[in-house]
C-alpha cells in the first residue's frame, strides 16, 4: 500500500508541468503515421498530451472512472435555482440506480461511476438499491452556508473537501484507473461556480452568471445580485484558491479541485466537464498552476460563463454540443474522442509499415 | 429477397421529408426525461432526427457500417495533389489490412468496413490479405478524365456510379445495418469536390478550394486556376446533379451520393464525413432535395470550403476537431455521439419513473 496522505503543501510541491521533450517525441511518432501531416487535427494534440502526462509513447487509457461529487448550497435560500434542494439527494439515488444521463454516457465509454456525498443536506436514502455503482460518504457538512451573509464554509472545511477529493482520486489511480472524469450534482451549484469564476477570471458578473437549470429573467437578475453581494461581503482572495473555495464555493467543487490535483500529482489525465467542474479546475489551478497540463476540457457548456473560464485556463473544449447537464456528461462523451486519439496514436500503421508512397 | 433495382426516377420519387409529427412526438418524450429542459442540447436534436427518420420512438442503431468509396482522378495530371496517384490503390490494401485511421475509428464504434473500388486506376493487389473487411469492385472506369479538357466522365458513368452506391447501401440496409457512414479515398479528390462545391453552392473558388493533403501556395494557386478552367470548359448545370457529377466529379463521389439517396429512400440515417462526402451530399441533394433530412454531418473539416458546403445544406456539424483525413474518419467519431444521443433518448429515466421532484 502506497502512502495516501499528503499535505496540500506536499501535493502542490509534487505537481510539475509536462516535460516538453515527451511532447516532441510524441509529435515525431505522429509525423510517421499513415496520413497527411497531422490530418487528424485535435486528436494528435490529445494523444501527445497523454504521452506528456504519462511520460510514455504508449498512452493507455484502459480503465476509466468518474467521481460524481454531490453537495448542497445555502445560497438556494436566495431563490437562485429552478429546482428544490431535495433533488440533490434524490439524484444520488438515481445515479446509483442507473437512470441518469451520466449512467448512460459513462456506460457507453466503459467508465465506472463513484458517487460521493461531499456535503448533501439530507442523507441519501439508499434502501432497496442493488447497484453496480459505488456510493461514498465524505460529507463535510449538511450543505454550505448562504454566502450572501458570510463565508460558505470554514477554511478547514475547504481543505477537507479538497483533501477528500484528492484521496478518492488517488485510490482510483492506485487501483489502475488511467483516466478520471469529474462530475457534479448540487442544486444551486451554478451560483457558487459563477462566483468562483468571476473572482478568479475577473470577468463581469453579467457575463459569468447564467440561467443554470433554467431560471427566468427576474431570477437571473436576482442571481447576479446575490453573487455580487456575496463577493462584496466575503471578499475572496483571488490569489488564494482555498480562500475563494471557502468564501463562495461548495463542498463538491472542492472535491473536484482535489480530483484534479490528484491527476496532476499522480500524472494521470483528468477530463473536466462543464461549468461546475471548471470552477473546481480554477480552484485547482490557483493552488497549483502546473495542474493545467493534466486537464482535458471535455466540452463547452451552454452556460455562458463556461467559455470565459476555459479561455482563462487556456483550455480548448473537445466538444461543443450546447449541453448544460453537468453530472460529468460532457466529459463522458469526450472520453470516447480521447480514447480514439490514443488508439490512433498507438495502433495506426506508419507509411513505412504499410509500404505506402509518401509525399512527392 | 426485396427488389433491389430502382431507376433514379423511382428513387427520387420515393424520397419524402421527415414527417414533423414524429419530431413533435420525440420532443414530448425528451421533455419527460430526468433533466432540466433539453439540457443535453444537440443530443436531443440528433435523437429526434433519428425518430423522424425511423418513424419510431425507439430509434435503434445497433448495426453500423461504412462504405469507403475509392476512385482516381484524371485531374491529378495538373499537379493538384501532394501525393502520387498510386496511393489510392495502396490505401485500399491498407484499409483491408486494418492499418488506416478509419479502421481504428470505425472499430471503436463497432462499425463494419466495406471498401469499394468505384474507379481506381490500378487493380488493387489483394494477395496475402486475410481480412475481416469486405472488398467490392464496382469499377466504373480506370479513373476519371482530366476535367480541364472536358467532362470527367460520361453521363451514363455518373448514373452507374450513383446506382452502384445506392445498391450497395441498400444491400447493407437489407442486411440489418441501421446507420451508414460514408467514406472516401482518392488522390486528388479535393479538386473535383471543390468544383462541385463551387458550382452547387455558388461560392467563390478562392473560398472553396483548399490545400487538401497539404499543397504549397503555388500549387494552391494552380489548383484554383485548374478548377476555374474546368468549370469554364465543361459548364456544369447546377440544377442537374448528374450533370455536375459527370462534368467535374469523381466515381467515388457519385457512389457516396448513391449511398445518401439509399439512406433517404430506405429511411436510414447516413453520417456524412468531410469535404468529399459532403460534395456527394450536394449532388444527392440536387437530385432529391428531401434527402437532406436523412443526413447527419459528422464533423467540420479543416478544408475551408467544407464549412460553406455545410452552410449551403443547412447542416450543423457534430464535431469540429480540425480534421482533414477523409476515409469516413469524422463520421466514425461522430457515430459515438449519435449512439449516445439515441441511448439517452431510449434509456434515461423520466422524472416520473425516478420519483424526482420537478421544477418549482
Amino acid at each position: 500500500m502506497k502512502q495516501n496522505k499528503w499535505t496540500l503543501k506536499e501535493i502542490v510541491a509534487g505537481i510539475e508541468p509536462i516535460d516538453p521533450v515527451w511532447i516532441q517525441r510524441a509529435r515525431e511518432r505522429t509525423a510517421a503515421l499513415l496520413m497527411p501531416a497531422r490530418a487528424l487535427g485535435r486528436l494528435h494534440q490529445l494523444a501527445e498530451q497523454l504521452c506528456g502526462i504519462r511520460r510514455s509513447l504508449h498512452p493507455s487509457i484502459g480503465r476509466k472512472a468518474f467521481l460524481i461529487m454531490a453537495g448542497d448550497h445555502g445560497i438556494v435560500e436566495e431563490g437562485v435555482s429552478a429546482y428544490p434542494q431535495e433533488v440533490t439527494g434524490e439524484m444520488i439515488k438515481v445515479f446509483l440506480a442507473g437512470g441518469a444521463g451520466i449512467n448512460i454516457l459513462a456506460g457507453q465509454v466503459g467508465a465506472q461511476l463513484h458517487v460521493v456525498d461531499m456535503g448533501v443536506k439530507a442523507d441519501p436514502d439508499l434502501s432497496g438499491l442493488d447497484t453496480g455503482h459505488r456510493f461514498i460518504s465524505r460529507k463535510v457538512a449538511r450543505g454550505t452556508a448562504n454566502f450572501v451573509h458570510g463565508p460558505a464554509m470554514k477554511r478547514e472545511q475547504a481543505e477537507e473537501a479538497v483533501s477528500s477529493g484528492f484521496q478518492l482520486a488517488t485510490e482510483l489511480f492506485d487501483n489502475g484507473v488511467e483516466m478520471l472524469g469529474t462530475g457534479d450534482m448540487g442544486i444551486g451549484n451554478t451560483t457558487p461556480s459563477a462566483a468562483i469564476g468571476a473572482v478568479i477570471t475577473g470577468a463581469d458578473l453579467e457575463a459569468m452568471v447564467g440561467r443554470g437549470t433554467g431560471i427566468d429573467d427576474r431570477s437571473l437578475e436576482r442571481k447576479i445580485e446575490v453573487v455580487r453581494r456575496g463577493i462584496h461581503t466575503t471578499r475572496p482572495d483571488a490569489a488564494d484558491g482555498m480562500d475563494v473555495l471557502a468564501k463562495v464555493g461548495g463542498f463538491e467543487i472542492g472535491g473536484i479541485a482535489g480530483c484534479i490535483l490528484a491527476g496532476a500529482f499522480h500524472r494521470r489525465p483528468v477530463v473536466i466537464d462543464g461549468f461546475i467542474s471548471t470552477a473546481g479546475a480554477l480552484i485547482a489551478t490557483v493552488l497549483a498552476p502546473a495542474a493545467i497540463d493534466f486537464m482535458l476540457a471535455g466540452h463547452c457548456s451552454e452556460e455562458p460563463g463556461h467559455r470565459l473560464m476555459l479561455q482563462h485556463l487556456g483550455l480548448s473544449p473537445i466538444l461543443d454540443l450546447g449541453m448544460r447537464l453537468g453530472e460529468g456528461s460532457g466529459g463522458a462523451l469526450a472520453m470516447g474522442i480521447i480514447e480514439a486519439a490514443a488508439r490512433i496514436f498507438r495502433e495506426m500503421a506508419t507509411f513505412e509499415e504499410a509500404g505506402v508512397s509518401g509525399k512527392e
